[in-house]
């Protein structure tokens, strides 16, 4: 049981799944677009599952984002979700469009389902087509089954640089019956090339319209998802899509709903839990930085700073030479584009206060290396003093070579 | 004799430096504020040079800024600019700003000059207050001289990290009279520790008035200095000075002024000059990128999506890797927030079109390898197709480790 402070209580599921959620199973095989690893997965819900879904906002979109886009324009449902990974069907054209046609129509006759019930994705090299010579008898194969190890399949198959699965499952009551959040997602985080696509799917059996969903997803995806950094590339082909079987049977969510709060709860800590894992899973990284920001203007801001901060490879790679260099930490505030007052910022870097109201105070410099040793997530703790706005972000540290001229500078 | 295209014609002298204007002399000495290397510098005018220059948009600004903010605003004329290298006296406090202004009376009395007349520039580690007991007693040993050994004596004084110096030195004709400019510039590139900031210093003999000359050189600065990558990390100590003697006494320079656009053309030469000079001495670089973009909505739309394309980790990676990854180069288009249609983008990698209509079209993988191993400098041109902008920006690659993981990836 996992206390949320200030929430509603939400139970976290230590062998939960996307198939957790009742309705839901999974599936992930090798067609032989990865030379070796599983590439082709799916998602299948029993029944049409209210959908909602956020995209990248690169004005690049790749060919499966405009077709999943149509799917779920149509109905506000879809049944099953179709991924390949090794290749992003990006930058291909006409050809591409009709690729991910041709992989939408193939999946919904595999299922007997219309068309608009399917979603597609991809992930992998841009500029490439599909190999639809691999996933289309591919397509044929996929037999999901509600087993944690069709589930784990699943998980392998949208992989590319990943060094770790990233999933979570949670629960909680509503209308006094137990409903279930699953979720899965890909992306090793910064630096990585054609790659650096981040994909989440999260099913769930709670009682939701469409448009409710996706009203909540979108608020939530601003707070988890996009509080995390990549690397600056926003992907082509960035997508998460959440499925709702309605199996719970709980009378219909929406905001008005005495429990909305506690499934609201339940699905942001679904997507920040998703979220920080990426982030955790960054290429080369051996810590998640958290940073906090309190009495920004507003919560947007404080948002936008934190994110500002762990994003700054100045700051990363000060974690990773375990420097509790501040300078970089205000250096990032400034240049932030937010409304604040250069005299009256406060910095604290895990048990460690080294800066108030803008001016160094002494700490001890041994400690803060420590705490920076001996933790697996780095604490940094910023207040403007100019609101009351508060926001998180999450990131990783900066390691290898590139990392080895900036680390030790100071010392 | 060096031809630019379609501007008037400009001559770059091989042994020159900011010196070679009339009036000027410089020099660089060792205090001890850094171990070993040269770490305080003065540039000195015989006469009240009329002055101009910009300053970081960080919002954290160090306290020798706002000094030397003062100065200039008084009467738009410097006559002495005294930097120590090895300390930024950034984030320093009321302490701090005493500290600067005491740099700045001590030089004015060495100097015999007015305060007002004086800049002072720090650069080097954030957060620790000047070594006053080393800069003050150096300032009496600066014993400025007309030489090039004097002026490279002060090129050396205010590098940090930076591998070779950077300067330049134009010449042109104005009302029959030879006019010089000689610049000096340091700053590490991108991946800079507390040192990434850049600084600048310009020189000439021009009669000019400081309104007139600070209209040029924040219209220059905007298609020069702003259009190179650092890492992303405004400094919170970047600053660019140009000093005008008048002693090549031609008639003061206005934008009506027949030869204007001669000394335009000279002044942005120099600074486009130093900031290639600054991207290519980039930590670890191997490689200089230039990126052009045209057929934007405006020169500075181009602008801007010339830096996006420079400034992402996976282009750079992909230039140090010698791959023709075009692919990530849409990408940047895509999330550069200008205004483009996603299906009439060309690009070009050096001698190879690789995208047309943003369709890919084939060319010898081979030949752009051979292209990006042989050359020094690698051009990347993308038409957007939607106007007339026109921009240019440049960077480095990316090397060491950091890169290991990107650069092959797509082998």
């Amino acid at each position: 049981m996992k206390g949320i402070a200030n929430a509603p209580v939400i139970t976290e599921l230590e062998n939960g799944s996307i198939v957790t959620p009742k309705g839901f199973s999974a599936i992930g095989l090798h067609t032989g677009v990865k030379r070796k690893r599983l590439d082709l997965g799916a998602i299948y819900c029993d029944v049409p599952a209210s959908a909602a879904a956020v995209y990248t906002c690169n004005r690049i979109q790749a060919a499966p984002l405009k077709v999943t886009k149509e799917s779920i324009a149509q109905e506000g449902k879809i049944q099953a979700l179709v991924v390949n990974s090794g290749n992003a069907n990006a930058c291909t054209g006409e050809k591409g469009l009709e690729d991910a046609y041709k992989m939408r129509n193939e999946s919904a006759e595999h299922f007997t389902l219309p068309p608009h019930y399917v979603a597609v994705t991809s992930t992998g090299v841009i500029g490439e087509y599909l190999p639809m010579d691999k996933i289309l008898p591919g397509i044929k194969e996929l037999k999901p089954q509600s087993t944690l190890d069709a589930a784990e399949s699943f998980n392998q198959a949208i992989l590319t640089t990943d060094t770790i699965n990233k999933k979570v499952c949670y629960q909680t009551v509503i209308d006094g019956k137990t409903i279930s959040i699953g979720g899965v997602a890909k992306g090793s985080g910064m630096i990585n090339p054609n790659m650096a696509t981040m994909l989440s799917f999260v099913t769930t059996d709670a009682n939701i319209e469409s448009e409710v969903l996706q009203e909540a997803l979108s608020s939530i995806t601003n707070k988890t998802f996009n509080r995390i950094t990549v690397d600056g590339d926003t992907s082509t082909n960035d997508m998460v899509v959440v499925m709702a079987s309605g199996l719970a049977e709980n009378d219909s969510l929406t905001q008005t709903h005495p429990d909305w709060e506690k499934f609201y709860a339940a699905l942001k800590e679904v997507c920040e839990s998703l979220a920080k894992q990426i982030a955790r899973d960054g290429e080369g990284a051996t810590k998640l930085i958290e940073v906090q920001v309190t009495g920004a203007k507003s919560d947007d801001e404080a948002g936008k700073v934190a994110k500002k901060i762990v994003g700054s490879d100045l700051v990363k790679s000060a974690i990773y030479g375990t420097d509790a260099n501040w300078g970089r930490i205000i250096c990032a505030v400034g240049y932030s584009g937010c409304d604040i007052d250069p005299d009256t910022i406060d910095i604290a870097i895990g048990p460690c206060q080294t800066l108030i109201n803008s001016q160094p105070i002494s700490f001890s410099e041994e400690e803060a290396k420590a705490y920076m040793e001996q933790n697996d997530t780095i604490q940094i703790k910023v207040d403007l003093h100019v609101g009351d706005g508060v926001g998180k972000a999450w990131g990783c540290d900066l390691s290898y070579d590139y990392v080895r001229i900036n680390a030790g500078y100071r010392t």
